[in-house]
């Protein structure tokens, strides 16, 4: 093993605002020698999201911050290079929480065996793995969304979004995504079958748009973004509206306080929830959800897609990328191909 | 009965920002004779409350808008004085929403029997009626306190605040009010047992309050305020948080859109919900509120108050006083004494 040449990503400097290339440090070393019970994990895709800029706060969070001059982690598909458990042999496909770096070396209980057969293996960071869950759980679970009913969704072109709104589509729900581009919301129609779309950044008056998107109200609002998107979508909530609330990328970046009209009267109004939520939350329902997922993908009634970035060296710059909607569906970055 | 004099407050302009007495009208009239099935009910009480400001502008909500020149409705105390029903006979109490004059002349169905027995009938308008049932409906099904966490509730000196702070305490949790006056956290605190109370008027710094009031955090804020205390209640929300939202006094005549920082990043980061609630959404379980709330008053445990302003004249008033906070407990307006 020790001939091989890791490479990792390391945080040293917190973002303020926005972050930067210099808040970043790639880092030349050994891979690390498997103990017993250990496997040695080759990188082929990691994820970037956008729940990773909370972690680069030093703020109390759902997961505790990343520390400064620390690899980064993150969901990371890979496959056993070295096993010194009887858990994994070398070959096997894994996925994990694991760091940004080619090798990871860990106890074997940190990773979980994936089948490619099923799906190719970046389908597990996607539909198959964390934003599908999130998607699952969080529109069925809080939305809670009746036939008939209109489901909005913000980030729509986003790897949750997108799985949001198709299963929405499959509960018989009216669905409306807001995203950032013409193409994005082309495919959004005709790819995935949404009933009504809008380019937040082309158009001009969002809460006209939003009017005439949905005629009937809005019943649930998958919250993906917050901000003045978010802001707008609540003058349109119908009685007993419910509002899982997943992101709020649009805040991640803000040094201004994120100010915004506040949303009380509007709630009391309707009688409408708001509930924060993460997927960890759910994870005793975990295999039912993949069941589900894993049911849709092969009957065709769910797509996915993915925007992939090639190279190691170019994570962090596809980290950026997100906070520029640069992404349709799931954002990953492919460090290797397989070599099983 | 048409010897008898009737007097109404007419609502003759829609309030901008804060109302005024200019934006009501007195108006003598004769009392209407009952027909077969119906009844004249004397007023003896008539409440005033914040909700009636939402009803006073021209826009949806929960129940419609109070039409103009027409009759001010809202909760009310009397006696019945005519019947053509036999449902009722003279001099039996009744409650029921009645319009803000001397005398209603109404279909017997729209009033309930009320036994001055067990409590003054003025105590139907608050701890077996509205306010009451308001505490106890929000704060156990949406807040749902457990033995040893923090329950926060602002508007704690009025009359729902006030329930809600005592049942939180029949729960076991630690109670801390926020409030206006020294004189009402005085009497939270002596004559409540609130374990903690917040002059939000003459406190300098309502954060560093708050963190002091709060050591172990906040597990569950009833708000009846909105605005700025709420802002600043958020901040400290412990993972799981609930938030009953039963008012927004502070946003109802609010001419400025009412801004504040938003609230959308720190609910995801605590997975806390909102709910939006008004109290016909447990009509339901209406009896069930009462037993319990009337136990819990011939126990001992639960304490009310009244804020009694004396004089139909002074109605207007004693609803404007609402938003000045000149109320401990219960606003009230004394109209009339039994006559049997």
């Amino acid at each position: 093993m020790n001939q091989l040449k890791n490479k990792q990503v390391l945080l040293i400097s917190r973002p303020v605002g926005m972050p930067t290339q210099q808040n970043f440090e790639f880092k030349d070393i050994p891979v690390v020698e498997a103990k017993e019970g250990q496997v040695v994990v080759r990188t082929l895709y990691l994820s970037v999201d956008p729940y990773m800029r909370g972690r680069m706060n030093d703020s109390k969070s759902y997961i505790p911050p990343y520390q400064l001059n620390e690899v980064i982690a993150g969901g990371l598909v890979g496959e056993i290079v070295e096993s010194k458990s009887e858990l994994f042999k070398a070959g096997d496909k894994v996925i994990g929480m694991l760091g940004w770096q080619l090798y990871n070396t860990v106890d074997a209980k940190a990773v979980t065996k994936i089948d490619d057969s099923i799906a190719p293996v970046s389908a597990y960071l996607s539909v198959l793995g964390l934003t599908g869950l999130t998607a699952y759980f969080g529109l069925l679970d809080i939305g809670q969304p009746k036939e008939g009913e209109t489901v909005v969704v913000s980030g729509a072109a986003g790897s949750v979004g997108m799985f949001v709104g198709q299963i929405a589509k499959i509960k018989g729900a009216r669905v409306v995504g807001i995203a950032g581009s013409d193409d994005k919301c082309d495919y959004l129609k005709k790819e995935l079958g949404f009933d009504a779309t809008i380019n937040y950044k082309t158009t001009e008056n969002l809460d006209q748009a939003l009017e005439e998107a949905c005629p009937n109200g809005v019943d649930v609002y998958f919250d993906n973004v917050g901000g003045s998107i978010s802001d707008a979508v609540m003058s349109l909530l119908n009685d007993y509206a419910r509002i899982p609330l997943c992101g709020a990328i649009s805040s991640y970046n803000s040094t201004d306080g994120d100010m915004g009209p506040r949303i009380q009267s509007r709630l009391i109004k309707t009688r409408s929830l708001i509930k924060g939520f993460v997927l960890s939350d759910y994870a005793a329902r975990q295999s039912e959800g993949l069941q589900e997922l894993g049911k849709w993908l092969t009957e065709g009634k769910l797509k996915y897609e993915e925007t992939v970035v090639e190279g190691f060296d170019n994570v962090v710059e596809a980290f950026l990328q997100l906070f520029q909607g640069a992404n349709l569906g799931k954002m990953l970055v492919k460090v290797s191909d397989s070599e099983f």
